[in-house]
Protein backbone atom coordinates (compact mmCIF):
# COMPACT_ATOMS: atom_id res chain seq x y z
CA UNK A 1 0.00 0.00 0.00
CA UNK A 2 1.08 3.95 -0.93
CA UNK A 3 2.48 6.01 1.91
CA UNK A 4 1.36 9.46 2.17
CA UNK A 5 3.37 12.28 4.08
CA UNK A 6 2.19 15.82 4.77
CA UNK A 7 3.31 18.98 6.58
CA UNK A 8 2.24 21.94 7.41
CA UNK A 9 3.83 24.28 9.43
CA UNK A 10 3.81 28.43 10.26
CA UNK A 11 7.70 28.74 9.20
CA UNK A 12 9.34 26.94 6.81
CA UNK A 13 10.92 23.95 8.06
CA UNK A 14 12.87 21.04 6.62
CA UNK A 15 11.05 17.37 6.37
CA UNK A 16 14.03 15.21 5.98
CA UNK A 17 13.32 13.40 9.24
CA UNK A 18 9.94 12.65 8.51
CA UNK A 19 11.15 11.72 5.06
CA UNK A 20 14.05 10.00 5.96
CA UNK A 21 11.36 7.93 7.36
CA UNK A 22 9.08 7.84 5.04
CA UNK A 23 12.23 6.14 2.59
CA UNK A 24 12.68 3.33 5.05
CA UNK A 25 9.07 2.11 3.92
CA UNK A 26 10.22 2.27 0.75
CA UNK A 27 10.95 -1.52 -0.04
CA UNK A 28 8.05 -2.60 -0.47
CA UNK A 29 7.10 0.07 -2.63
CA UNK A 30 9.33 0.62 -5.43
CA UNK A 31 7.00 1.65 -8.03
CA UNK A 32 7.85 5.46 -7.57
CA UNK A 33 8.29 8.32 -4.92
CA UNK A 34 7.19 11.80 -5.35
CA UNK A 35 7.26 15.44 -3.25
CA UNK A 36 6.35 19.07 -3.44
CA UNK A 37 7.52 21.71 -1.27
CA UNK A 38 6.22 25.08 -1.31
CA UNK A 39 7.92 28.36 -0.76
CA UNK A 40 5.12 30.78 -0.76
CA UNK A 41 3.28 30.49 -4.02
CA UNK A 42 6.24 28.88 -5.86
CA UNK A 43 6.78 25.05 -5.97
CA UNK A 44 9.38 22.41 -6.32
CA UNK A 45 8.32 19.36 -7.43
CA UNK A 46 10.74 16.03 -7.47
CA UNK A 47 9.08 12.74 -8.54
CA UNK A 48 10.68 9.33 -9.67
CA UNK A 49 9.60 6.41 -10.95
CA UNK A 50 12.41 4.52 -9.23
CA UNK A 51 12.01 3.68 -5.61
CA UNK A 52 12.64 5.64 -3.47
CA UNK A 53 15.65 3.57 -1.46
CA UNK A 54 17.72 3.34 -5.35
CA UNK A 55 16.86 7.19 -6.44
CA UNK A 56 19.31 9.88 -6.72
CA UNK A 57 16.50 11.77 -6.82
CA UNK A 58 15.20 10.74 -3.24
CA UNK A 59 18.90 10.59 -2.04
CA UNK A 60 19.06 14.60 -3.16
CA UNK A 61 15.53 15.23 -0.96
CA UNK A 62 16.94 13.03 2.19
CA UNK A 63 20.14 15.16 2.06
CA UNK A 64 19.23 18.68 1.00
CA UNK A 65 17.69 20.52 3.59
CA UNK A 66 14.93 21.94 1.39
CA UNK A 67 12.20 24.08 4.16
CA UNK A 68 8.64 24.63 2.91
CA UNK A 69 5.54 25.63 4.66
CA UNK A 70 3.64 23.19 3.00
CA UNK A 71 4.80 19.46 1.80
CA UNK A 72 3.30 16.67 0.65
CA UNK A 73 5.34 13.46 -0.40
CA UNK A 74 4.28 9.95 -1.66
CA UNK A 75 5.42 6.52 -2.06
CA UNK A 76 3.66 4.24 -4.69
CA UNK A 77 2.50 0.95 -4.81
CA UNK A 78 0.90 0.78 -7.84
CA UNK A 79 -2.91 -0.39 -7.71
CA UNK A 80 -4.29 1.23 -10.91
CA UNK A 81 -1.68 2.64 -13.58
CA UNK A 82 1.34 1.52 -14.86
CA UNK A 83 4.45 2.18 -13.27
CA UNK A 84 5.89 5.24 -15.39
CA UNK A 85 6.79 8.82 -14.49
CA UNK A 86 3.03 10.30 -15.54
CA UNK A 87 1.43 7.88 -13.06
CA UNK A 88 3.87 8.99 -10.08
CA UNK A 89 2.41 11.28 -7.19
CA UNK A 90 2.28 13.57 -6.11
CA UNK A 91 0.22 15.53 -9.10
CA UNK A 92 0.12 19.71 -9.94
CA UNK A 93 -2.09 21.66 -11.65
CA UNK A 94 -2.77 25.23 -11.55
CA UNK A 95 -5.95 27.14 -10.30
CA UNK A 96 -6.38 30.89 -9.93
CA UNK A 97 -3.19 31.18 -10.41
CA UNK A 98 -2.18 29.17 -7.51
CA UNK A 99 -0.28 25.53 -7.71
CA UNK A 100 -2.07 22.67 -6.24
CA UNK A 101 -0.58 19.56 -5.42
CA UNK A 102 -2.23 16.11 -4.88
CA UNK A 103 -1.84 12.53 -3.55
CA UNK A 104 -3.80 9.78 -3.03
CA UNK A 105 -3.82 5.92 -0.94
CA UNK A 106 -6.37 3.79 -1.84
CA UNK A 107 -7.99 2.78 -4.73
CA UNK A 108 -10.94 3.31 -6.32
CA UNK A 109 -13.11 0.93 -8.57
CA UNK A 110 -14.55 1.58 -11.76
CA UNK A 111 -14.14 5.49 -10.78
CA UNK A 112 -14.90 7.54 -14.40
CA UNK A 113 -16.20 10.84 -13.32
CA UNK A 114 -17.00 13.20 -16.58
CA UNK A 115 -14.46 15.60 -17.35
CA UNK A 116 -15.34 18.12 -19.37
CA UNK A 117 -13.19 20.99 -17.84
CA UNK A 118 -10.01 22.22 -18.00
CA UNK A 119 -8.69 19.29 -16.16
CA UNK A 120 -7.56 16.21 -18.14
CA UNK A 121 -5.46 13.15 -17.00
CA UNK A 122 -1.91 12.79 -18.41
CA UNK A 123 -0.99 9.30 -17.04
CA UNK A 124 -3.87 6.52 -16.43
CA UNK A 125 -4.26 6.53 -12.62
CA UNK A 126 -7.64 6.51 -10.77
CA UNK A 127 -5.67 8.98 -8.61
CA UNK A 128 -4.80 11.81 -11.09
CA UNK A 129 -8.82 11.37 -12.01
CA UNK A 130 -9.80 12.41 -8.92
CA UNK A 131 -7.58 15.09 -8.65
CA UNK A 132 -8.87 16.29 -12.25
CA UNK A 133 -12.40 16.29 -11.08
CA UNK A 134 -11.62 17.56 -8.06
CA UNK A 135 -10.18 21.05 -9.93
CA UNK A 136 -12.77 20.88 -12.24
CA UNK A 137 -15.64 21.03 -9.58
CA UNK A 138 -13.22 23.82 -7.44
CA UNK A 139 -12.85 25.60 -10.60
CA UNK A 140 -16.94 25.52 -11.29
CA UNK A 141 -18.07 26.23 -7.71
CA UNK A 142 -16.01 29.20 -6.84
CA UNK A 143 -15.14 32.32 -9.59
CA UNK A 144 -12.16 33.64 -8.20
CA UNK A 145 -10.03 32.66 -5.37
CA UNK A 146 -11.80 31.30 -2.55
CA UNK A 147 -10.27 31.50 0.96
CA UNK A 148 -9.53 28.64 2.84
CA UNK A 149 -13.10 28.68 4.69
CA UNK A 150 -14.81 28.50 1.54
CA UNK A 151 -12.75 26.48 -0.06
CA UNK A 152 -12.80 23.58 2.66
CA UNK A 153 -17.00 24.02 2.99
CA UNK A 154 -16.71 22.94 -0.88
CA UNK A 155 -13.99 20.17 -0.80
CA UNK A 156 -16.72 18.85 2.21
CA UNK A 157 -19.21 18.22 -0.24
CA UNK A 158 -16.96 17.24 -3.02
CA UNK A 159 -14.53 14.64 -1.54
CA UNK A 160 -17.23 11.90 -0.66
CA UNK A 161 -17.80 11.42 -4.27
CA UNK A 162 -14.43 10.08 -5.05
CA UNK A 163 -14.61 8.06 -1.72
CA UNK A 164 -17.85 6.39 -2.05
CA UNK A 165 -15.90 4.78 -5.21
CA UNK A 166 -13.66 2.99 -2.94
CA UNK A 167 -10.32 3.83 -0.37
CA UNK A 168 -9.71 7.91 -0.64
CA UNK A 169 -6.80 8.28 1.69
CA UNK A 170 -5.67 11.92 0.20
CA UNK A 171 -3.97 15.13 0.87
CA UNK A 172 -4.20 18.23 -1.21
CA UNK A 173 -2.45 21.80 -1.22
CA UNK A 174 -2.47 25.15 -2.62
CA UNK A 175 0.19 26.50 -0.14
CA UNK A 176 -2.17 28.24 1.61
CA UNK A 177 -3.11 25.66 3.30
CA UNK A 178 -3.02 21.39 3.84
CA UNK A 179 -6.63 19.61 3.44
CA UNK A 180 -6.54 15.78 4.29
CA UNK A 181 -9.17 13.03 4.12
CA UNK A 182 -9.51 9.87 5.59
CA UNK A 183 -11.03 6.58 4.28
CA UNK A 184 -8.94 3.84 5.96
CA UNK A 185 -5.72 5.30 7.53
CA UNK A 186 -3.66 8.58 7.84
CA UNK A 187 -2.58 9.50 11.43
CA UNK A 188 -1.55 13.34 12.49
CA UNK A 189 0.42 14.91 14.80
CA UNK A 190 1.84 18.61 16.18
CA UNK A 191 4.81 19.30 17.41
CA UNK A 192 5.00 22.56 19.32
CA UNK A 193 7.25 23.85 22.23
CA UNK A 194 8.39 22.46 24.57
CA UNK A 195 9.90 20.22 21.41
CA UNK A 196 11.30 16.91 22.48
CA UNK A 197 13.39 14.27 20.56
CA UNK A 198 11.75 12.23 18.27
CA UNK A 199 12.77 8.18 17.20
CA UNK A 200 11.64 7.16 13.98
CA UNK A 201 9.99 4.18 14.09
CA UNK A 202 11.19 1.95 11.15
CA UNK A 203 14.97 3.01 11.78
CA UNK A 204 17.56 3.85 14.57
CA UNK A 205 17.39 7.34 13.96
CA UNK A 206 16.70 10.23 16.23
CA UNK A 207 16.36 14.14 16.47
CA UNK A 208 16.02 16.23 18.83
CA UNK A 209 13.80 19.28 17.72
CA UNK A 210 14.68 21.66 20.96
CA UNK A 211 17.99 23.38 19.47
CA UNK A 212 16.42 23.24 15.87
CA UNK A 213 13.00 25.33 16.99
CA UNK A 214 12.14 28.30 18.54
CA UNK A 215 9.20 28.62 20.87
CA UNK A 216 6.61 29.94 18.53
CA UNK A 217 6.98 27.32 15.93
CA UNK A 218 4.71 24.78 15.30
CA UNK A 219 4.53 21.98 12.89
CA UNK A 220 1.65 19.63 11.51
CA UNK A 221 2.78 16.13 10.01
CA UNK A 222 0.02 14.08 8.73
CA UNK A 223 1.18 10.54 7.81
CA UNK A 224 -0.26 6.81 6.86
CA UNK A 225 1.30 5.66 9.80
CA UNK A 226 2.66 6.89 12.74
CA UNK A 227 6.48 7.72 11.67
CA UNK A 228 7.75 7.84 15.60
CA UNK A 229 7.92 6.29 18.42
CA UNK A 230 7.12 8.18 22.08
CA UNK A 231 4.63 10.71 19.69
CA UNK A 232 1.27 11.27 20.19
CA UNK A 233 0.13 10.47 16.35
CA UNK A 234 -3.82 10.81 16.53
CA UNK A 235 -5.60 8.52 13.61
CA UNK A 236 -8.22 10.32 11.69
CA UNK A 237 -11.49 8.70 11.30
CA UNK A 238 -13.21 7.04 8.24
CA UNK A 239 -14.84 10.03 6.38
CA UNK A 240 -13.18 12.68 8.56
CA UNK A 241 -11.25 15.57 6.93
CA UNK A 242 -9.14 17.84 8.62
CA UNK A 243 -7.49 21.23 7.18
CA UNK A 244 -4.41 22.73 8.64
CA UNK A 245 -3.17 26.36 8.49
CA UNK A 246 0.17 27.25 10.45
CA UNK A 247 0.16 23.92 11.39
CA UNK A 248 -2.98 24.42 13.31
CA UNK A 249 -6.05 22.36 12.73
CA UNK A 250 -8.58 24.65 11.42
CA UNK A 251 -11.84 24.14 13.33
CA UNK A 252 -14.90 23.28 10.43
CA UNK A 253 -16.53 26.66 10.47
CA UNK A 254 -20.30 26.80 9.21
CA UNK A 255 -20.66 26.19 5.63
CA UNK A 256 -23.83 27.28 3.86
CA UNK A 257 -25.83 24.29 3.05
CA UNK B 1 20.82 37.86 -20.53
CA UNK B 2 19.28 34.74 -19.98
CA UNK B 3 20.36 31.02 -21.60
CA UNK B 4 17.94 28.90 -23.29
CA UNK B 5 18.86 25.10 -24.13
CA UNK B 6 16.23 22.84 -25.46
CA UNK B 7 17.32 19.20 -26.97
CA UNK B 8 14.68 17.03 -29.40
CA UNK B 9 15.98 13.76 -29.97
CA UNK B 10 14.19 10.34 -31.97
CA UNK B 11 15.85 7.83 -28.87
CA UNK B 12 15.77 9.36 -25.19
CA UNK B 13 19.34 11.09 -24.96
CA UNK B 14 20.87 12.62 -21.88
CA UNK B 15 21.81 16.33 -21.63
CA UNK B 16 24.81 16.39 -19.12
CA UNK B 17 27.48 17.56 -21.42
CA UNK B 18 25.22 20.15 -22.87
CA UNK B 19 23.87 21.46 -19.69
CA UNK B 20 27.04 21.72 -18.13
CA UNK B 21 27.75 23.88 -21.43
CA UNK B 22 25.45 25.79 -19.98
CA UNK B 23 26.24 25.83 -16.34
CA UNK B 24 29.43 27.31 -17.26
CA UNK B 25 28.01 30.79 -18.23
CA UNK B 26 25.71 31.02 -15.35
CA UNK B 27 27.99 33.33 -13.34
CA UNK B 28 26.57 35.84 -14.63
CA UNK B 29 23.31 34.46 -13.87
CA UNK B 30 22.36 33.95 -10.38
CA UNK B 31 19.04 34.33 -10.38
CA UNK B 32 17.60 30.58 -10.75
CA UNK B 33 17.55 27.78 -13.12
CA UNK B 34 15.53 25.47 -13.93
CA UNK B 35 14.94 22.58 -16.80
CA UNK B 36 12.86 20.10 -17.15
CA UNK B 37 12.62 16.56 -19.70
CA UNK B 38 9.94 14.69 -20.84
CA UNK B 39 9.89 10.77 -20.86
CA UNK B 40 7.14 10.06 -23.30
CA UNK B 41 3.70 12.10 -21.46
CA UNK B 42 5.69 12.21 -17.92
CA UNK B 43 7.62 15.16 -17.21
CA UNK B 44 10.94 16.05 -14.62
CA UNK B 45 10.93 19.32 -13.65
CA UNK B 46 13.47 20.59 -11.73
CA UNK B 47 13.97 24.26 -10.76
CA UNK B 48 16.29 26.72 -8.42
CA UNK B 49 15.65 30.32 -7.69
CA UNK B 50 19.57 30.20 -6.73
CA UNK B 51 22.12 30.02 -9.23
CA UNK B 52 22.84 26.64 -11.28
CA UNK B 53 26.87 27.10 -9.70
CA UNK B 54 25.69 26.65 -6.46
CA UNK B 55 22.37 24.86 -6.75
CA UNK B 56 22.60 21.01 -5.35
CA UNK B 57 19.61 20.64 -7.64
CA UNK B 58 21.84 22.00 -10.49
CA UNK B 59 24.53 19.30 -9.46
CA UNK B 60 22.08 16.61 -9.18
CA UNK B 61 20.89 17.42 -12.93
CA UNK B 62 24.95 17.38 -14.06
CA UNK B 63 25.31 13.65 -12.75
CA UNK B 64 22.09 12.13 -12.91
CA UNK B 65 21.72 10.64 -17.02
CA UNK B 66 18.77 11.06 -17.36
CA UNK B 67 17.51 10.18 -20.73
CA UNK B 68 15.31 12.14 -22.69
CA UNK B 69 13.35 13.12 -25.91
CA UNK B 70 12.30 16.24 -25.42
CA UNK B 71 13.84 18.78 -22.41
CA UNK B 72 14.15 22.48 -22.33
CA UNK B 73 16.26 24.19 -19.87
CA UNK B 74 16.74 27.86 -18.81
CA UNK B 75 19.20 30.20 -16.90
CA UNK B 76 17.87 33.12 -15.65
CA UNK B 77 18.50 36.66 -15.41
CA UNK B 78 16.42 38.84 -13.87
CA UNK B 79 14.57 41.43 -16.22
CA UNK B 80 11.02 41.17 -14.50
CA UNK B 81 9.75 39.74 -11.83
CA UNK B 82 11.81 39.03 -8.78
CA UNK B 83 14.24 36.43 -8.26
CA UNK B 84 11.64 34.16 -6.48
CA UNK B 85 10.97 30.21 -6.97
CA UNK B 86 7.69 31.06 -8.63
CA UNK B 87 9.44 33.26 -11.51
CA UNK B 88 11.75 30.27 -12.00
CA UNK B 89 11.25 29.09 -15.32
CA UNK B 90 10.34 26.81 -17.24
CA UNK B 91 7.08 26.83 -16.14
CA UNK B 92 4.57 24.09 -16.75
CA UNK B 93 0.99 23.72 -17.78
CA UNK B 94 -1.36 20.69 -18.66
CA UNK B 95 -3.51 21.16 -21.74
CA UNK B 96 -5.60 18.24 -23.53
CA UNK B 97 -4.43 15.73 -20.91
CA UNK B 98 -0.50 16.79 -22.19
CA UNK B 99 2.27 18.69 -20.00
CA UNK B 100 3.10 22.18 -22.29
CA UNK B 101 6.83 23.58 -20.67
CA UNK B 102 7.47 27.12 -22.37
CA UNK B 103 11.03 28.96 -21.25
CA UNK B 104 11.45 32.42 -22.81
CA UNK B 105 14.72 34.70 -23.46
CA UNK B 106 13.91 38.44 -23.54
CA UNK B 107 12.10 41.14 -22.24
CA UNK B 108 8.22 42.23 -22.92
CA UNK B 109 7.43 45.80 -22.10
CA UNK B 110 4.19 46.53 -21.66
CA UNK B 111 2.47 43.26 -21.92
CA UNK B 112 -0.52 42.46 -20.50
CA UNK B 113 -2.95 40.31 -22.86
CA UNK B 114 -5.83 39.44 -21.30
CA UNK B 115 -6.24 36.23 -19.55
CA UNK B 116 -10.03 35.25 -19.14
CA UNK B 117 -9.16 31.69 -19.58
CA UNK B 118 -8.08 28.54 -17.45
CA UNK B 119 -4.83 29.79 -17.47
CA UNK B 120 -3.38 32.25 -14.92
CA UNK B 121 1.08 33.44 -13.98
CA UNK B 122 1.43 32.41 -10.69
CA UNK B 123 4.07 34.53 -10.38
CA UNK B 124 4.68 37.89 -12.21
CA UNK B 125 6.63 37.66 -15.01
CA UNK B 126 6.34 38.55 -18.45
CA UNK B 127 7.15 35.06 -19.46
CA UNK B 128 4.39 33.46 -17.97
CA UNK B 129 2.36 36.37 -18.97
CA UNK B 130 2.95 35.13 -22.60
CA UNK B 131 3.17 31.41 -21.51
CA UNK B 132 -0.35 31.47 -20.22
CA UNK B 133 -1.99 33.63 -23.13
CA UNK B 134 -0.64 30.76 -25.46
CA UNK B 135 -2.32 28.20 -23.88
CA UNK B 136 -5.20 30.13 -23.26
CA UNK B 137 -5.04 30.90 -27.31
CA UNK B 138 -4.18 27.32 -28.35
CA UNK B 139 -7.24 25.71 -25.87
CA UNK B 140 -9.57 28.39 -28.17
CA UNK B 141 -8.36 27.40 -31.43
CA UNK B 142 -8.50 23.46 -31.19
CA UNK B 143 -11.42 21.41 -29.57
CA UNK B 144 -9.42 18.88 -28.98
CA UNK B 145 -5.67 17.66 -29.59
CA UNK B 146 -4.55 18.69 -32.59
CA UNK B 147 -1.48 17.08 -35.06
CA UNK B 148 1.96 18.62 -34.30
CA UNK B 149 1.23 20.51 -37.57
CA UNK B 150 -2.15 21.97 -36.73
CA UNK B 151 -0.19 23.22 -33.75
CA UNK B 152 2.64 24.77 -35.74
CA UNK B 153 0.16 26.86 -37.97
CA UNK B 154 -1.93 27.93 -34.88
CA UNK B 155 1.70 28.60 -33.28
CA UNK B 156 2.41 30.44 -36.27
CA UNK B 157 0.00 32.73 -35.95
CA UNK B 158 0.57 33.53 -32.23
CA UNK B 159 3.96 34.14 -31.44
CA UNK B 160 4.41 37.43 -33.19
CA UNK B 161 2.00 38.88 -30.88
CA UNK B 162 4.06 38.37 -27.92
CA UNK B 163 6.84 39.11 -29.47
CA UNK B 164 5.92 42.32 -31.05
CA UNK B 165 6.15 43.60 -27.29
CA UNK B 166 9.75 43.45 -27.25
CA UNK B 167 12.29 40.08 -27.34
CA UNK B 168 10.73 36.93 -27.52
CA UNK B 169 13.43 34.06 -27.88
CA UNK B 170 11.35 31.32 -26.36
CA UNK B 171 11.10 27.60 -25.97
CA UNK B 172 8.06 25.40 -25.84
CA UNK B 173 7.02 21.61 -25.79
CA UNK B 174 4.58 18.97 -25.39
CA UNK B 175 6.70 16.04 -25.32
CA UNK B 176 5.72 15.02 -29.40
CA UNK B 177 7.82 18.53 -30.42
CA UNK B 178 9.89 21.21 -29.43
CA UNK B 179 8.82 24.59 -30.80
CA UNK B 180 11.44 27.46 -30.99
CA UNK B 181 10.74 31.14 -31.76
CA UNK B 182 13.84 33.52 -32.24
CA UNK B 183 13.12 37.12 -32.02
CA UNK B 184 16.99 38.39 -31.72
CA UNK B 185 19.00 35.28 -30.87
CA UNK B 186 19.17 31.45 -31.16
CA UNK B 187 21.32 28.79 -32.22
CA UNK B 188 20.45 24.98 -33.43
CA UNK B 189 22.68 22.24 -34.39
CA UNK B 190 21.70 18.66 -35.45
CA UNK B 191 23.84 15.81 -34.31
CA UNK B 192 23.80 12.92 -36.67
CA UNK B 193 25.45 9.89 -38.20
CA UNK B 194 28.75 9.94 -38.11
CA UNK B 195 29.10 11.64 -34.62
CA UNK B 196 32.05 12.98 -33.78
CA UNK B 197 33.31 14.65 -30.95
CA UNK B 198 32.56 17.93 -29.24
CA UNK B 199 34.63 20.40 -27.58
CA UNK B 200 32.09 22.84 -25.01
CA UNK B 201 33.00 26.52 -26.12
CA UNK B 202 33.15 27.57 -22.34
CA UNK B 203 34.87 24.65 -20.79
CA UNK B 204 37.59 22.76 -20.81
CA UNK B 205 35.33 19.70 -21.45
CA UNK B 206 35.35 17.40 -24.82
CA UNK B 207 32.72 14.40 -25.28
CA UNK B 208 33.35 12.07 -28.41
CA UNK B 209 29.71 10.85 -29.26
CA UNK B 210 30.67 8.29 -31.72
CA UNK B 211 31.13 5.20 -28.82
CA UNK B 212 27.44 6.83 -27.49
CA UNK B 213 25.34 6.28 -30.18
CA UNK B 214 23.80 4.28 -33.13
CA UNK B 215 23.48 5.23 -36.79
CA UNK B 216 19.98 6.25 -36.36
CA UNK B 217 20.38 8.44 -33.42
CA UNK B 218 19.33 12.35 -34.50
CA UNK B 219 19.80 14.87 -31.56
CA UNK B 220 18.70 18.20 -32.34
CA UNK B 221 19.84 21.07 -29.99
CA UNK B 222 18.85 24.72 -29.87
CA UNK B 223 20.69 27.32 -27.37
CA UNK B 224 20.87 31.04 -27.50
CA UNK B 225 24.36 30.71 -28.14
CA UNK B 226 26.36 28.29 -29.80
CA UNK B 227 27.52 25.67 -26.99
CA UNK B 228 30.78 24.29 -28.55
CA UNK B 229 33.46 24.50 -30.93
CA UNK B 230 33.80 22.92 -34.15
CA UNK B 231 30.43 22.04 -34.79
CA UNK B 232 27.91 23.76 -37.58
CA UNK B 233 25.60 25.73 -35.13
CA UNK B 234 22.82 27.70 -37.61
CA UNK B 235 21.97 30.92 -36.31
CA UNK B 236 18.09 31.32 -36.51
CA UNK B 237 16.67 34.45 -37.87
CA UNK B 238 14.70 37.72 -36.57
CA UNK B 239 10.74 36.45 -36.54
CA UNK B 240 11.87 32.27 -37.13
CA UNK B 241 10.15 29.72 -36.18
CA UNK B 242 11.38 26.41 -36.50
CA UNK B 243 9.49 22.88 -34.89
CA UNK B 244 11.72 19.71 -34.02
CA UNK B 245 10.36 16.29 -34.13
CA UNK B 246 12.63 13.02 -33.36
CA UNK B 247 15.80 15.00 -33.95
CA UNK B 248 14.79 16.77 -37.31
CA UNK B 249 13.60 20.08 -38.78
CA UNK B 250 10.23 19.79 -39.94
CA UNK B 251 9.32 21.46 -42.73
CA UNK B 252 6.52 23.94 -42.92
CA UNK B 253 3.44 23.15 -44.13
CA UNK B 254 0.76 24.61 -46.14
CA UNK B 255 -1.30 26.47 -43.26
CA UNK B 256 -4.84 27.01 -44.02
CA UNK B 257 -5.05 31.10 -43.92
Amino acid sequence: MCQLLGMNANVPTDVMFSFAGLATRADEHKDGFGIAFFEDRGLRHFIDHHGARSSPVAELVKRYPIKSDNVIAHIRKATQGRVRLENTHPFVRELWGRYWVFAHNGDLKGYAPRLHGAFRPVGDTDSERAFCWLMQELAKAHASVPSVEELSCTLRELLPQPAAHGTFNMLLSNGQALWAHCSTQLHALQRRHPFGAAHLADEDLSVDFAPLTTANDRVLIVATQPLTHGEAWAALQPGEMQVYVDGETVAAGPCRG
